[in-house]
C-alpha cells in the first residue's frame, strides 16, 4: 500500500465539501476586465487561507489586490510557492452557457461555472490537498506560500512590479504554477516554458465623423483602408513578420527541446477536429515540425478588427475610425518594450505615422530548465496517480507572468493542475472534471511530501 | 405680372392644408428596412392620388409594393413621369430627435419628421402643385404619371425589374427625380448623373471556432489576416484599384463636364469643416480637380470591418471569421455584374479563393445629357422662383436607381426638390423648410406648363 493511501482516502471522502467551497467561490463573480467583485473575491480567498492557519494579507497593487499567504511547516528550510489568480474571464456570450456562468452547476461529474477551472478550481484543489496533509499529519511538510493575484486575465498588469518590490515575502525554493492539465490521451503535461506576449491596439482616425461613401469615396481618406494597409505592412502572406529587427533576439531551440517535442503525440488530427481547420500554415503536416512552429516561433496575430458599419446588409459609410487588436507572442529573448519600439519605427518608416499604438499589456517569455530537479519531482510524483509520469513540454504557445518568477525570484516553475482539453477556459460552459480535481489534489500532496523529503 | 401669379397665389394661400396632408403621411411610419407600415403607406399614397383624379394602382413587386398613377391632361401627346418613394430610413437613434420621429412637429418654419424631406415632402409638394393647376385651370397641362416605390432606402431592390416589365405603363417623355435641393448658397442644383454602386460583403472562415491566440498564432490560418491581405490586394496605397479590367469601361469626362464642375463653388473648405478632415486624397487642394475626382472616379471603399474581439482591452483570440463591407461606386460604363465577375477573378488569381463575395445590392451609373432640352426647361423655370437658374452638376458621387429610367424607359431625368444642406436626410431631426416646400411646388407648376408648351 502506498504511503499516500491515508491522504488519498481523505481526499476521496471529503470531495463534496471541497466542491461546495469551490462552488461558493465561483458564485462570486470576479471579472477583472469589468472590475467586478475583485475586492470581495480577494477577501473570500484570504479567509479560505486563514481558515487553514495561514497568515494572509490582501495587498494593494494599484489595480486588483494580490492575496499573499504563508504557513510554516515541518521543514523550515524549504519553501514552496503556489501562484494562482482569483480573477476570471468575462462570461460573455451569456446565451451560449447551458447553465448560468455564475451559478455553479454539476452535470455528468463536471462542475460548470466561469472560472471553475481557470483558476478557482486550482486554488481550492490545492487547499484541499493542504486539508488532507493537516488532517493526517497535523502539520505541513514544509513552508507553503501563496501568491494569488486578481489581474491574470487582463495581463497581470501589476504583478511584475509587485514581485519586484516583494521579493523577500515571495522567496521560495520552487513554484507551482496556476495551471496544468492532462492532454487528450489523459497524460498529465509538464509545461516548463511560456511564450511572452505584447498585446497592442492599433487605431487610426481620418476624420471627425463618418462620411457618406457616395460623397467621400474617391477624395476622403478612409480609416479602414489606412488600417488594412498598415496591418498588411506587418506580415507577408507567407507569415514572415516584416518589422525590422523583430527576429534578431531569437535563441534557437536546443536538441533537447526538439527531443521533448518529438516525444509528444502528434496534435494535427486533434486540432483539425477540435477547431475545424483544414490545414496548417506553411503546409505543415503535423508532428514535431508543427510542434516546433507552434511554440518556438514568434507571432503577429490580428485578434480583432473594428471599423464602420458592421450590421446586417449594407450601409454606405466611409469610416472615420478603425482599429485592430494585435497580439505578438514572443520567444526568448524578445521583450515587449523592444517590440513596441520596433513596431513604431516600422510603421513610421512605411508611412503609417497616423496609426496609433496603444500597449494593452504583456511580458517577456521565460523558461525553466526541463531537467531541473524540482521539475523531476513534479513529473515523477504524477506516476502513481495518472499511471504515467508527466510528459515534459519545453515551451507552450501561451503566455503568463512567469518571467519575474523565473528571472527575479529565481525559482524553477512547474505546472500541475486539473485542466483537460474540454475544459473550455475563456469560453462558454467552462467546466472542471471532478476526477481530475481529486487527482490534482493527490498530486499536490505528493509534490509537497517529495519536495520536503529532499 | 407673371403668368404664374394665380398659381403662386394659390400655393401661398393653401400651404397649411398641404402641410397637414404631409404631416399625416409622415405620421404613418414606412421603414422599408424594418418592413414597417409599407402596405398602409402605399394605400395612403394611392388615395392621395385618387383624390386628385388619378387612376392609381398598388402593384406587387415581391417586396414593398409600387404605387403607379396616371391622369391625362390637355396635351395628350406629352407625358411627364414623377419618380418618388414612400419608404423612409429607420429613425434610430431615437434619443437624438428633439421631437418624436413619427410625430411631425413645426418649429422655426420647418416641419420635423422622419421622411419629411426624403421623400414624403417631395410627394406632397408635387401633389400641391397639381392642386394649384387643377384649381386655376380645371385640368392638367399634359399627362402626368407617378411611380412611387417603397424600397428606395434599401437599394430599390425590385424597381429595375418592375420597370423592365412595365415599360408601357411608365412610358413618358421625361422624368422628374425624387430629390433636389438648394446648396449652401441657396442656389438650386440640377444633378443630371448618378454614380452606380456595387455593394458587397467579403467574408472568410478559417476554422469552425475561434482559437486561443497562444495556441494557434504560428500554425493556424487566421481569418482576420486573410481578410486584410485580400483587401490589400484590391487597392494600392495610392488609391489605384488593382482589379484587372476595372477601369476598362470608363468613358472620360467631357470638356462640358469639366466646365460645369468648374462653375461650382469650391467645396474644399466646407468639407474640411463639416467632416474634420485635414487633407484630401492624392493631395488634391480643392476646386475643379477635387470635384472631378469626387464624381468621375470609381471607388473601392471599405465601409466596415468585423472580426474577432472588439471590446475594451485585450482578448487573446485568433478569429475564425472576418468580414468587410465594401462599396464600389461606378462611373459610366461600369456595371455591377462586370465588377462582381472581375472581383471574383482577381481574388482567385491572387490566391484568395477562400474569400466569399456576397452581393448586397447595386445598380449601374447613368447620366442625362446636361444639354437635353428637358433639363433646360427645368433649369430655366427655376429662375423666377430662386432668383437664379439651376446650376447644373453633370454627375454626383451618390447613387440611385436612375439607370432603368435613362436606359430602359429612355427618359431624360431632371432633379428638382425642396432639400437643403441642413435637411438631415437619413439622420435624426430630418426637416423640411416650408419656404423651400412652396418654392418647389411653384417650380413644378412652371416645369409642367413649360414642358407642355413646347
Amino acid at each position: 500500500m502506498s504511503e499516500f493511501a491515508p491522504f488519498d482516502k481523505y481526499l476521496d471522502k471529503n470531495l463534496d465539501e471541497s466542491i461546495q467551497e469551490l462552488s461558493e467561490l465561483c458564485a462570486q463573480p470576479s471579472v477583472a476586465a469589468q472590475n467586478w467583485g475583485m475586492q470581495e473575491t480577494a477577501q473570500m480567498v484570504a479567509e479560505m487561507l486563514i481558515k487553514r492557519g495561514f497568515k494572509a494579507e490582501i495587498m494593494p497593487t494599484g489595480g486588483a489586490p494580490v492575496v499573499i499567504a504563508e504557513r510554516a511547516g515541518a521543514r523550515r528550510d524549504k519553501t514552496l510557492l503556489f501562484y494562482n489568480h482569483y480573477d476570471v474571464q468575462p462570461a460573455e456570450p451569456l446565451e451560449l452557457w447551458e447553465s448560468p456562468a455564475f451559478e455553479p452547476t454539476l452535470r455528468d461529474d463536471k462542475l460548470y461555472a466561469r472560472g471553475v477551472s481557470d483558476d478557482k478550481g486550482h486554488i481550492t484543489s490545492r487547499l484541499f490537498a493542504i486539508d488532507a496533509l493537516l488532517a493526517e499529519d497535523g502539520e505541513l511538510p514544509c513552508n507553503i506560500k501563496f501568491v494569488i493575484e486578481g489581474e491574470e486575465e487582463i495581463g497581470s498588469v501589476h504583478l511584475p512590479d509587485f514581485i519586484e518590490k516583494n521579493q523577500e515575502l515571495l522567496a521560495a525554493d520552487a513554484c507551482v504554477w496556476e495551471f496544468g492539465a492532462v492532454n487528450f490521451e489523459e497524460v498529465p503535461m509538464q509545461y516548463v516554458g511560456l511564450r511572452g506576449i505584447c498585446y497592442v491596439e492599433l487605431s487610426v482616425e481620418t476624420a471627425e465623423i463618418d462620411v457618406h461613401s457616395g460623397l467621400g469615396g474617391s477624395i476622403f481618406p478612409n480609416a479602414a483602408w489606412r488600417l488594412v494597409w498598415a496591418l498588411n505592412s506587418l506580415k507577408d502572406e507567407d507569415e514572415h513578420i516584416r518589422i525590422p529587427g523583430f527576429y534578431d533576439p531569437l535563441v534557437p531551440y536546443t536538441g533537447r527541446d526538439k527531443e521533448l517535442l518529438a516525444a509528444l503525440p502528434d496534435p494535427a488530427d486533434e486540432y483539425k477536429t477540435r477547431y475545424g481547420v483544414k490545414s496548417f500554415l506553411k503546409d505543415l503536416p503535423g508532428g514535431v515540425d508543427l510542434r516546433l512552429a507552434e511554440v518556438f516561433e514568434p507571432t503577429c496575430t490580428v485578434c480583432g478588427l473594428t471599423s464602420g458599419y458592421q450590421g446586417e446588409g449594407s450601409k454606405t459609410v466611409l469610416p472615420a475610425r478603425a482599429s485592430a487588436k494585435v497580439d505578438f507572442r514572443l520567444v526568448p529573448n524578445q521583450t515587449p518594450p523592444e517590440v513596441l519600439e520596433q513596431l513604431r519605427a516600422h510603421l513610421d518608416a512605411e508611412g503609417f505615422s497616423d496609426i496609433e499604438i496603444k500597449f494593452l499589456g504583456g511580458g517577456p517569455p521565460a523558461r525553466t530548465d526541463p531537467d531541473d530537479p524540482f521539475i523531476k519531482t513534479v513529473v515523477e510524483t504524477a506516476t502513481e496517480i495518472y499511471g504515467t509520469p508527466m510528459q515534459i513540454v519545453p515551451m507552450i504557445g501561451g503566455s503568463g507572468p512567469n518571467y519575474p518568477f523565473v528571472h527575479v525570484l529565481n525559482q524553477p516553475v512547474a505546472t500541475a493542475g486539473c485542466g483537460y482539453p474540454g475544459t473550455n477556459a475563456h469560453a462558454p460552459n467552462e467546466n472542471m472534471r471532478l476526477d481530475l480535481y481529486v487527482k490534482h489534489a493527490k498530486h499536490v500532496v505528493r509534490i509537497l511530501k517529495e519536495f520536503s523529503a529532499n
